[in-house]
């Protein structure tokens, strides 16, 4: 029997949409699932693999953030081949082998890999493509590494979609394991703007879980940023669903193009199938839902009959925002706009006691407005800057925590493996790309000393931009604050914007405070050192 | 030798002045030290205990905040005991024996408590006082357990000051403990607005230090709100030091009342006594900190010489308000105010990035301004409807760790143990202590099930509060967003209370976007279950 060039342990949707996407690209795939049922139930589904699925949504709207890739020639040896045990498993594997992991992020993976382990030879190599937190992988690295198995924590993103016809790939592991895995992550990975794949190294041990935790982190903040301005259209506007819909779509045509406006667009201009569009009848009043409050009703029976108006105002979330926030609470650093966003969802799973506390509040929206065409233009460009402060919080981020780690990364290929696959692809990516690249870390450029990297706001081409659109996010901000409708990421973007670009802050505030209570000296403007000042 | 009331190990400033204050009330006290010298220095300076130093500070000013408290009768019995090692420290001690910790938080606890073991018996009691993680606090309450050893953390807030002439104290533990350390407990704290005093049985384990982390966490959020104001007052009403100082006076004898304000007013009120009051010389020229903006020396070198115009605005932080969030989104709860006020700082600290990007910017500050008379009241309200939702995020945090970790608490005897002798001491807390007094749970009073405790914007006084004033918030966000002039804890605290107080969020965006991108499924409002769509 020919051996597989690849091993995919885990078939949950993740994991086998992985496993058709690499056979689709003419690899042989030995698949294992822990229940014989599942491993049986995908070769039989998918056994015969077929053409490779066409990135057929990006393809019809033309869109920009997942450009069409080019198909392949299917080779027609690439097949699946199934192993309910571990040994005929690792056996079936060409060496090195080259086992991916799909199985839900802790425990779990731990566990695959100690059952993997007594049939695995020096130089095997093991991706964990799970949502892993980074510092397990960097533990499970430096584990495998002892005992001469590579270990590669692989972000992946793109969802369900993605994983099956193109995800962004964020591998971080030895530059010898990347040397076995490039031509085949290459061969699945979606396409940037130029039509490279959206994979590269990114540093090693942790470092691609962590740069996927961080991609996620500025995922919750755009994709608030998308709900408050929603928010602001349909409560202060009193825009319908369809007329948020269009407008979306058309920011989505110009500077703002990017999966998620595009997919916010589609979303917002569902109908609901499921339930009446018109006021329903008493059996239908009586099985409402008791945490709906009154002004509820109208909306969600209204005749247009959008599925946006039904759907329960109580985000879920699965952690890795909170991830990021907690890491950069430990750092140090300062990453306002993604932290709200994570408060927002915390807020808005509250949905009892704010259902409870409105009746008790009766807040009124402000009826004082901007025209509604001039306030879409305004609305459009902070949008813009609130996402690149978002991206700015992100990235940097990304470098101080690569310079505490020791993780050599580049932040112009970071935006670049983001520009297609993963759910923040977005036009500004290619601008955010375009702007590193032309402005390298000072000393080396590849893996150069991340340290020296600009920040975000000091390259030229970013400069004009905020300068240009920076206004219109500050009168957003004003007339929002004003409005009675919260617009917190928006806020927070602005505001970190602003003090990262404010050379004197009230800290000194802060210090005297402190120095006065707790002793906890100050430092001066005109002389180093610590002082303590008898303040009484 | 008449055995000692009370042990103290470690006499660093607090724990000396602790160790002081309990001296003065007539209670023995035997004191140890790592590190000999210092307990010989402590025994010479104190040896012999002279009366409880007065509050002066706060009975010089008639502060509402820090009550004066009625002298004692000093005790011609209570002395210091200086002992060397261990044994003699425990053999000093009546049982059941008292020993209070007072040393670096970590590792160190953990060895003192190692040292002390072997010469403790059952029923004896270890109180730690230091800012430890509440998590070690647990961990350490379950392990002495087991033998026998009650062990108690204390949370011990109003600094320096507080510690010798009266701080709020916040004990987790059993009752039994509480019991056999309350006379002492009550004989140190400082004395709420009734005179009672500010020390209750907080709840079990890692409670004191919890209820004492959420405490810090306010602190951060409120001082950032003075900061806040004192930037658009310095910056956008070129106000002086003088000026500030005076209408924070004035404010601290109002509705905002506190320790934090009446401290802050005398900060900014201090002339700098170290630094030329005039423009420097050539040589002072050259010695400027190279971190100086253009911008900064004016203000540096004016010619009032006010020392807050020297410190640098680099803001340091012991860790505490970082726990708080951190903790925060572990549970899914929302912080947001506490957690600006934390990356307030982190983005204070980066002075050198700031000062490099302000002069790629040269941000404007808006020209247009209220009046500042108006402004002055507007501001009032502002800040107090604003420190009330950094309050309510607090007590929210702590109502979801005990309903979690078990813990009995109760908000209203909280509230009324920070009104004297704590770092937020403040008129505010006497009027939320009679807010939950009269709002007790639905199911038993002290100690009741703090789960039904009613959220703070629940309670009819203080929805009366926020209806007057939240107003003036939204205005003041309003003009501080169009003003250049960051306000980030102002407008985190205005979208706090807006959206706990919002029936309909745009958290339905949200969902919709995850179910598309990867099919998290959403609850709709009219029917109980999770759905899925295909949006395509």
């Amino acid at each position: 029997m020919q051996k597989c060039h690849l091993g995919l342990i885990g078939l949950a949707v993740m994991g086998s949409n992985l496993a058709r996407n690499f056979a689709s690209r003419g690899f042989n795939i030995v698949v294992f699932n822990r229940s014989r049922e599942r491993t049986e139930e995908f070769i039989k589904k998918f056994g015969t693999v077929g053409p490779h699925p066409t990135l057929s949504f990006a393809k019809e709207r033309g869109s920009i953030a997942a450009p069409p890739r080019q198909r392949r020639r299917q080779e027609e040896v690439s097949r699946f081949v199934a192993a309910y045990d571990y040994a005929t498993f690792v056996k079936a594997l060409k060496r090195p082998r080259k086992i991916m992991i799909m199985v839900k992020a802790g425990a779990a993976v731990d566990g695959v890999i100690a059952d993997l382990l007594p049939y695995l030879e020096k130089g095997d190599i093991i991706i964990d493509g799970g949502n892993s937190f980074y510092r397990d992988t960097q533990r499970r690295y430096n584990e495998l590494q002892v005992r001469g198995i590579q270990f590669v924590g692989c972000g992946v993103s793109g969802g369900e979609e993605g994983a099956l016809k193109g995800p962004s790939l964020m591998p971080g592991g030895s530059s010898e394991a990347w040397k076995a895995l490039k031509p085949y992550l290459e061969a699945i990975a979606a396409q940037d703007f130029s039509g490279q794949p959206c994979v590269t190294q990114i540093g090693t041990d942790g470092a691609g879980h962590y740069v996927k935790m961080v991609h996620n982190g500025i995922e919750y903040a755009v994709m608030q940023l998308i709900a408050e301005a929603y928010q602001v259209l349909s409560v202060g506007y009193k825009q319908t669903p369809a007329q948020i819909s269009a407008l979306f779509k058309k920011y989505n045509s110009g500077k703002l193009n990017s999966f998620l406006f595009e997919i916010a667009s589609i979303v917002l201009a569902k109908k609901d199938e499921t339930s009446p569009p018109v006021l329903p009848s008493a059996e239908g009043r009586k099985n409402r839902d008791p945490l709906l409050s009154k002004g509820e009703g109208r909306e969600r029976f209204g005749v247009n009959g959008y599925l946006i108006d039904n759907i329960l105002d109580r985000a879920g979330a699965k952690g890795t925002g909170a991830w990021t926030s907690a890491d950069a609470l430990e750092r140090g650093m300062a990453i306002p706009s993604i932290t709200e966003a994570v408060f927002a969802r915390s807020i808005s799973a509250a949905k009892d006691e704010r259902v409870k506390l409105s009746k008790l509040y009766n807040q009124k929206i402000a009826s004082k407005r901007m025209p509604i065409g001039k306030f879409q233009t305004l609305l459009e460009d902070a949008l813009y800057v609130a996402m690149i402060s978002c991206y700015a919080q992100g990235y940097e981020l990304i470098r101080a925590a690569a310079t505490a780690e020791g993780w050599k990364i580049n932040l112009a290929e970071v935006s670049r493996i983001w520009e297609g696959g993963c759910i923040i692809r977005a036009k500004l990516l290619n601008v955010l790309h375009a702007a590193y690249q032309q402005n390298p870390p000072s000393e080396g450029g590849v893996g150069g000393v991340l340290a020296q990297t600009p920040h975000l706001f000091a390259i030229p081409g970013i400069i004009k931009l905020m300068k240009k659109c920076v206004p219109d996010l500050r009168e957003f901000v004003s007339l929002s604050g004003a409005s009675g409708i919260s617009t917190p990421v928006f806020a927070a973007s602005l505001f970190y914007f602003q003090d990262m670009t404010t050379a004197k802050l009230p800290a000194n505030m802060i210090q005297g405070l402190r120095d006065f209570f707790g002793a906890h000296t100050y430092e001066r403007l005109d002389k180093p050192g610590s002082f303590h000042t008898d303040w009484l």
